[in-house]
């Protein structure tokens, strides 16, 4: 192969002499002016958030920053840390665990919502009568249905308040419609309500924010890499090496309960 | 060992059956409040910012977002997708290519901006006393002094952006200084201006935020993880497999050079 | 849950104080009578290899331990380097660059030997027929067959070796003759011969050898972690750091062609 | 930068169609002639082991190949492929914790053995006189003399073996009576026998094979990959998902104690 047919090309950041655009915006017009949420946005869909999306898109990587010590994500890092690996190796170890079981309920979730939509497309179903068609397809295959119930948080505050954040910022669509109206079907389906959780809070999102599945993962790894990072840095400065973490044996011994200053 | 001495504790988050606390504040209040910048300051440093100092941390980790396709985190992560890795691993890969020689420069910069003010403290020197001492210092062990100059960009525009936004916030303390300093007394020494580059200006400001040097690489890493997902969902989605990887023979053709909207 | 809840139990190796047993032989008596490549096969599959395929594995092992410079774990490997990442943490991006695209053939063309055994025992049809049958079917469905043509190689001198050895040792099974049935059925239908690659020959021996297909990728990255630590400590020791590595513009200055001492 | 300038070449594998050479050697001529053991060797060094070296290469490598479910390397490859993980992220998750806390103990000892054969040669010392002169300044400094001592294994089996083999292959030069010189020295100057444990006794076997201290994790990593491998596949195939894996709480449950067939 010559140099010539290596040649390849990419549409996310311009690199010139003392100017830098990422997807034609120059990055330190930028600064400043977006949050960095936002940055991430246009790094991966092209273009800017729509007016009001921007503090959404903040909430919703906020939402997943850390969940305790219990995930397997924050026990590899920890564990890598734990054996004198610099931080980089423990969080890219912790990133490593971040696969279907574990984040992966987004896309799945993902996928259901398309799923009912693409169903209420096709047939000329509303959302509520596509959602009980899948709901039973689903049940019928004994299908589990992803974004739904929650092994600890009966009711996630989470869910509450992106859906609220959503409202608000005029961002909620179909496919916030379509899983509520898939927990609903759910519901009367089963006589059990599993409420919405947060990865298909999230999921829901992504879908009227127009995100595709395979980036699903990826918006989960982008929000929960701080607290990895932090996971790695107070087990190297807390902690002796080599010692055996217990996978749930812990508690929270960090500032008490306290309110937001006004 | 019993299973009671392997008891721990974490100070970073605290989970309780619908209700999560990131260092103590409920993070369903967090969301739509502050940005998740702040909420990575928080998780980090166990405190939330200080009033004005959000956006200089949006604007910080905005800075490092992407920087095209020749560092070798971008080739690692694109290489490794490449072979068909999912995209966690091929982040991980660039994770794992975030080092002493790639990022490593805010942390170096760290240390010599901590040196000069120990210095001054220790020697009861003025800040351009003690950047003039340590510049000579450096000079006479032949000792590169990080955070200054670029392989490209004589004046980077990111680092002058950084240095207004922290102006305006009030965040600018002595850690700027004493990398402005450093500058003007490396050009008065060596007869040779060489600017700060944004590894030095981020590095001056999380000297001025309290942040440990133990966390520079940190801060790149998770400014940096949104434009490795972007270069492997691009290599995934664009390129062929297994394809002869051209470290610098690309060009740009994404967007065109646009301002940002009113 | 309980902490009796969590007991759990492994069946690869016993650590007793001052006795340790792989798969319930004691390790130092297996050391210094077989050989490592024997060992791996102990720990894959419960049992030792039986008599004369020890030699088989280590020629096996030995036939992908390097391929230059070219292959992508190479270079996502030296790339992770050049950065200053420790030789583990460059090992790994190198491990996680080994995938469907690159090593993946072995898995897929053990799938090809099994799919066409299957065929012929639940057809009863002869070794000759299922592949014939087998290959008219992969072409009527335009799927490319693994295991067979090499973009380098047009007669890969490792194939021919693995299969003297496996003829040699009594190894040589229903894998190997169904692999050269289906070479021999592609030639004949589609009027060009496609020599049975490396991957494939070892895909045919894992078959004979009696190891699940889930295995495949590991028997590539047991044998080529060396190669990748090659390559790593070369990086480290002979070029510059942040190089920028052409994935093909290199050549070989090793020691010259030479043969094996008698 | 031209094209021209970033040639660049390498000293391991030659690539040619149809001839593939390691170190100058045809692969396929290595292949049934030495052990994968062997081909490592040549790989790192550029040479053949010297006759006689090959047994102890293959036994050195098995020495490591798994020590149990406890080692984080062991509990990071499983907490990684619990998550629904390829097996290769999951063994690279175990390759990122073989750090200075993990494994670092033979390239540890290798320092400690070449500083006191330096120390020997240097001041005209026996090895004895060396032995106990290092001994005392370790003391004296409270350094901990890695190669000594085991948690568990108060006369682990492995030492005992490596060194026959050594003996027996006339392979134990310096290095090893260096270490045996360092044990006796400190048991007279402690009055407490610390044995030799097994990264001890490899670290002075690849002082006397002229390998570099640089390469001490790496040989430890290629002999436990194998073992990642049977955890993780151990850990896909036998337990679901997203299991609390306890550090500690397991037993061994597989072949009973059996001895080697004649």
């Amino acid at each position: 192969m010559s140099d010539d047919e290596m040649h390849w090309s990419t549409a996310i950041t311009e690199v010139k002499p003392n100017e830098l655009r990422l997807r034609g915006y120059r990055l330190d017009e930028l600064m400043g002016r977006i949050s960095f949420a936002a940055g991430v946005y246009l790094a991966l869909t092209g273009e800017l958030p729509a007016p009001g999306v921007e503090r959404l898109l903040d909430a919703m990587l906020l939402a997943s920053i850390d969940h305790g010590a219990t995930p397997p994500s924050a026990l590899a890092a920890r564990t890598t840390a734990s054996t004198g690996a610099p931080l980089n190796a423990a969080v890219a170890a912790g990133v490593l665990s971040i696969n279907r079981h574990h984040g992966g309920a987004i896309e799945d979730c993902m996928g259901v919502i398309q799923e009912a939509l693409a169903l209420a497309a096709e047939q000329s179903l509303s959302i509520a009568e596509a959602a009980a068609a899948l709901v039973a397809a689903y049940r019928a295959q004994k299908k589990r249905m992803a974004g739904l119930g929650h092994r600890i948080h009966t009711d996630d505050p989470r869910t509450a308040r992106l859906f609220a954040l959503a409202a608000e910022t005029g961002t909620a669509g179909d496919g916030v419609k379509m899983l509520q109206a898939l927990a609903a079907a759910f519901a009367v389906a089963s006589g059990r309500a599993l409420p919405v959780n947060v990865d298909g809070a999230i999921a829901a999102l992504l879908v009227d924010l127009g995100l595709p599945p395979a980036l699903a993962n990826a918006f989960f790894i982008m929000a929960r890499v701080p607290g990895l990072v932090a996971h790695v840095y107070e087990e190297q400065t807390r902690e002796r090496p080599m010692r055996r973490i217990h996978p749930s044996d812990h508690d929270y011994d960090g500032p008490p309960a306290r309110d937001l200053p006004e």
